[in-house]
């Protein structure tokens, strides 16, 4: 940093370790914060893997990522709080990574402060003053900063409000699970036949990448790091009664998430400082960003959760399933005659 | 549906029947509602049809339909109303189609309760609980989601609040006239000499369309099925002091809509829950959505309505035009100097 | 226009000529309006001129421009005043070009009364009803809109409300300094080598540019005309505890601009009529749009301003960088250990 700063006072902060768990899930946590503001430590790896993108092609990319998951853990704490990261790159990595916490301010949001080399660990601590979910991602520098995105190196955190998210008019909204959604726009170079090249090492296809990007057309579009990846025995799963927050992360490419059968009831499209919108039929991620959304379920069945670009969600994998049990209310809906011939 | 449901109580209901009527007009319907609920009944028959999209090029696609129309009809009724829909694919199709509608709640929309083969009819009905303009679509699963719904198989249902549409303060809204514009992403095929290719039947384009759609990028991007369906003979009309609902319904793919020498008044992107959006220059519709716009003419002249990405408007075909009558104001504008040589 | 109009009475306001400067700067203005409306009389020249978009690359465009700027020069005027026009276009051009501005009203936002030829000048006043920021850029019809518009013919109103800026909740909101950023998607022909086709004059790469348009893929999309315009030497500057206007046009294409290590503090996607978003990562420019964005810095460094489409950032060319002194601020962020071995 530029100029000498004096030590900051800790004494008011408790310290605590969040463990991260994989997507779709959360880490446990308070909607409502108790007692005073905390010093959340994590811990990130970050670890590049061959990832199988698409089984039925057999599409795979040496995909880069925090703690070897497509997204990155979610990360939650409350405004105020503040987040003690440490960052360590294997030595068995081929690249240099580092961290923009989205959620942060200053120094490119954490990225000057973190990078690091294949055996190397750094630590930063950094003050979450705004509520809402933020993009986190690798930001290793040029053209490499849309590569490590694009090779899923990125996730999210949220900032609940210290007393818990509230509708427009301030009365108080809770949810029962989380659903954390990584949406993950992948551009896989393709040989002279068409099919999906493969590549020997993490950072091996930069080239030909690079020039797959500039199309700035997916080839695939995924949720949680592959095809299929939330569906069958994979599905989400929630009750009839039950409040859900579903947590989307895009790091790099816009993206209008829809529930099948189902709406936004809320939605926190910019932060959770501004009033929800409400009664949504397909809300928008813009690329770089994180939303939340709330929805109580009132009808069992299997919910589609897709991007609506409905090519990106059929052709290019981005579709997720939600099973429903509970009650059916034909109020809501009545199959008044099945199909028969006429 | 999974669960054995009461049979509900319709007793409260009063049952009335809608005229559905060609694009880009709405039919007939009360702003604010008068008496109780309704049970409001439509009929929807999926329509195979051979549809040239430009003259000049002679583009052309068999259509997937409601009704004959790209897009399908405009349904309006009110919150707290039920729409009750019969379905009817007739035995010349070749195809099997259904219904999801983004207003209604469970079983994929309706999509899950309407599968409808050639000869078959279905009914449903489902309760309006949420305020909005909405897309419906036909859905009949993975990747012929998006070709259904690329070959024009969708249409937008209003939803009113029973006491009307309101500003942000709560001052009653209204309207003289509904535009209702469907914009319709279509991705045609190309011969080895550049060519769009044609079909002999509805269906027989669908691997090559697949491939095409994979490009994200539309060979048209036309109002109300065509180049040109809105402009010339066709053309949207208004007078001065008039105020108009435009209603804007993209099933797939993101859009901008602007009015050239106007304005969104009152703009309503998320739904009727939320307070309108104001003195907007250029909205946006999430790709799976209907937005309404509010608009009073001040000026008369010949209005363009556009998709503002201009590529799309002005060679992609998402143009429209409004001609507007009445008398010219100078304060709002005046050509002080006529062009002319310095 | 088409209806005799009452002369209009200017007796009420106060003539006064606004010098309009080069990006990425704004003119001189009051930030709250003092004394009653005034008539601010701009003069644009459409020049056209040979611009290098890429030096690395030397990919070069006979740009169409307002005063020789990509973007055209911000105009700042408050809500009430009248904007009066003399557009000049010179004897040495080679193509005709009007202005539409979105924050007129009538006449396809003034673009019907101002058709220059080479040679020629026209005067147009308008009334700015709205507040917000406008898009205005060229559109001498059909596909010469996109032409145009692609070629970098596009700026930005400011219409500031009278009494200035405000919160949700009203109280007012300043600025020390803005930022006026234009970003520009160009469509370069290539030759069959894969090099960047160069043209003789302006209007020699029509036909190849359309088809190159189609693609919706744009090679460069850059900030204030070319890659790297707004770093180095150019970069932007500012101080710790300054706050910022940065006003973001793009007249075609959406965009999502974000502020590496910052945020929107206030985002104003639609007007000034709407109380602004609050505490972003990432905003939306509706493509055909300008938008208004406060952040007051709290850390020194070297911030990067890009179009969080990464790769529109980093390989098209959508960054800038902010450059701002001042002390570092140990409790929002803090470098706890520095990357070592571990
Ligand atoms: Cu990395
Ligand atoms: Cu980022
Ligand atoms: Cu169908
Ligand atoms: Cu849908
Ligand atoms: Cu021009
Ligand atoms: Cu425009
Ligand atoms: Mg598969
Ligand atoms: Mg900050
Ligand atoms: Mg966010
Ligand atoms: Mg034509
Ligand atoms: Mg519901
Ligand atoms: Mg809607
Ligand atoms: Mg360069
Ligand atoms: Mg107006
Ligand atoms: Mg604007």
């Amino acid at each position: 940093p530029e100029a000498a700063s004096p030590a900051v006072d800790l004494s008011g902060y408790t310290r605590v370790r969040q463990e991260l768990v994989a997507p779709p899930f959360a880490p446990e946590h308070e909607q409502v914060a108790t007692g005073g503001p905390k010093i959340v430590e994590i811990t990130l790896e970050t670890e590049e893997r061959l990832l199988t993108i698409d089984e039925d092609t057999g599409a795979e990319i040496w995909a880069l990522t925090y703690n070897g998951w497509v997204p990155g853990p979610l990360i939650v704490v409350h405004e105020g709080d503040m987040v003690e990261l440490t960052i360590r790159n294997p030595v068995s990595s081929m690249m240099e990574h580092n961290i923009d916490f989205h959620a942060s301010t200053g120094a490119l949001g954490g990225g000057a402060l973190t990078h690091v080399f294949p055996g190397e660990e750094a630590v930063l601590r950094w003050k979450a003053t705004k509520p809402g979910c933020f993009t986190y991602h690798c930001a290793p520098g040029g053209a490499m900063i849309p590569y490590h995105v694009c090779h899923g190196m990125n996730g999210a955190v949220m900032v609940l409000p210290r007393d818990g998210l509230k509708d427009r008019d301030g009365n108080a909204l809770s949810y029962d699970r989380i659903f954390y959604i990584g949406e993950q726009d992948f551009y896989l170079p393709v040989d002279e036949d068409g099919t999906y090249k493969t590549y020997a090492a993490a950072g091996d296809d930069y080239a030909e990448s690079i020039e797959a990007m500039r199309s700035l057309t997916p080839t695939h579009s995924v949720f949680n790091g592959a095809v299929g990846a939330l569906t069958g025995e994979n599905a989400l799963r929630a009750n009839v009664g039950e409040t859900v927050l579903m947590v989307h992360n895009q790091a790099n490419r816009d993206s209008r998430p829809h529930l099948i059968g189902g709406h936004g009831n809320y939605v926190w499209e910019s932060s959770f400082s501004d009033p929800p919108l409400t009664g949504m039929e397909t809300w928008f991620v813009r690329g770089g960003s994180a939303v939340a959304v709330l929805y109580t379920f009132e009808q069992p069945g299997v919910y589609a959760y897709v991007n609506h670009n409905l090519i990106e969600a059929a052709i290019l994998g981005a579709t997720a399933h939600v099973v429903v049990e509970g009650a059916w209310n034909n109020e809501l809906m009545e199959q008044v005659v099945a199909p028969r011939a006429f």
